[in-house]
């Protein structure tokens, strides 16, 4: 079965090349808690590059022996052992893949199960392939219909509905509102529209008609002029609309407005989508339908 | 500090009302991590419910203390100790947060860390809230760029700029097309286009034009016509579009088209966004370019 490729280097240039080590993701299911998993936990290892491979839907014996061949061959390859971040949960398979694999093998649910059926006081399913499963149908459904919302709420397409949204995020063109309300519809389930601010909002100096009535639910993002410039630069290279002297402008009318308004915001210079997300989640409390939560 | 209420209950309903556990997500970052891991493991456990609350940015000592404190009235208000998924990296902040935490506990990142740092031969920087950093520049901004690239290839909008895409999706309508492009491009950093099959194309009797040349990229979507009508009348009731027998029609017809073409599908009636797109990248094998995986 073959293995995916994901990345040859993760730390930033240096003088000196970095050591490499050979990562895998192995799992009955996606793969994709271990790799959220260790993605974490090798932030925190500065100096070393990584080159990573998942190993997805390893659900029978006769693939966790052959996936573990295939990692050993690598650490044969390489002349490292590798690093192997396991969510395997039934027993055989994971017996049978540490069996045959020579790699440095790290089972994140071996570690946890346990303790917590001696604490939960019922044994776990020990079953394969449930990580990622649609599980409640309706919850699921709800998340569903919160990225069909957040895209039909996209960019101040439509008011309609508006008053429906979870969150509404306001900020000036290209300052991260799409794929942040797309984060938190996917992660969250949370309906997220979004509305731009633009020259004429500021120049009439109040906030667009639509948001009025329901500015408690109004989230703002800013972000640094100079980044703002080489974002819109590379959209419209040379634009009055990319410029330095109009990225400046925006920013400060946007931010002056929305202190004028009361509405909470924060920058997105420096922030990723899944930080900006938790953070806005934070500040407004949202308390949607707990089932939409996933 | 206030935490968030995420959810009530995690299970099907059953006869016996089932017994509650209450699970806190404690982190110095997003606590997206912990959330995603105890998401896995309590799938594990049936016939138990779950109140969760979500605990992000416990950054300093004061509030590793109130957190831990907020945690014991819970545990005292509902009688049963809760149940804690902390990825506190600082061992200031872990320490603190254990010293005043009454629940269980389970850390995830101490069972993980230590051994990791003998395997390596490097300390760990212990650093506080890097999970989701935007670490690598120039990764994060191929992420942003392959959202906003599914996004204006949603549905067939453009032909244009086709050939960038790393994979297109195929598929009648509402089969579940556009929430995978989002999250393959979401999470995998993957440009993923999408574009409907429609009874023209059904009588035409051949693939849309547009795709003909790149047909090696194209991944189809199927799903059980009786799922289908059921989510084609929540958006039209009683339409000729979501009646059992148009829905019928209009799957039969596509997989014909797509088993005639040697175009790989799958049915996503079962499946989640996560496994879909986790399958989608393994049968595609796409070799993106490595910089690009998140």
């Amino acid at each position: 079965m073959p293995s995916q490729e994901i990345d040859n280097k993760d730390t930033p240039n240096t003088e000196v090349k970095p050591k490499t080590r050979t990562v895998f993701y192995v799992s009955d299911a996606t793969a994709i808690t271990a790799e959220t998993l260790s993605n974490s936990v090798l932030a925190q290892f500065r100096g070393l590059a990584y080159s990573r491979y998942r190993m997805p839907f390893i659900n029978t014996l006769e693939k966790a022996k052959q996936a573990a061949m295939r990692i050993n061959e690598k650490g044969k390859e390489t002349g490292v052992r590798p690093i192997v971040f396991s969510t395997l949960v039934a027993s055989d398979l994971a017996s049978t893949f540490n069996e045959y694999c020579n790699a440095f093998v790290i089972e994140l649910f071996r570690a946890i199960v346990g303790p917590l059926e001696r604490e939960l006081g019922i044994p776990s399913d020990h079953s394969v392939g449930k990580s990622h499963e649609i599980g409640d149908q309706e919850r699921y459904n709800k998340r569903i219909e919160a990225i069909n919302y957040t895209l039909s709420h996209d960019d101040g397409q439509t008011n309609r509905g508006l008053e429906e949204a979870d969150v509404i995020l306001v900020g000036v063109s290209r300052c991260g509102k799409t794929p942040t309300s797309l984060y938190l519809a996917m992660q969250y389930g949370i309906k997220a529209a979004n509305y731009p601010l633009i020259p004429e909002d500021f120049e009439r100096g109040e906030l667009p008609h639509a948001l009025q009535g329901i500015k408690k639910k109004v989230f703002g993002l800013s972000i640094r002029p100079e980044r703002l410039s080489v974002i819109r630069n590379e959209r419209r290279p040379f634009s009055e609309y990319a410029s330095i002297e109009n990225c400046r402008y925006e920013t400060r009318e946007a931010e002056m407005m929305m202190n004028r308004e009361n509405i909470p915001f924060l920058s997105s210079t420096t922030k990723s989508i899944e930080e900006i997300s938790a953070t806005i989640l934070q500040k407004l409390k949202i308390k949607a339908d707990p089932h939409i939560r996933l």
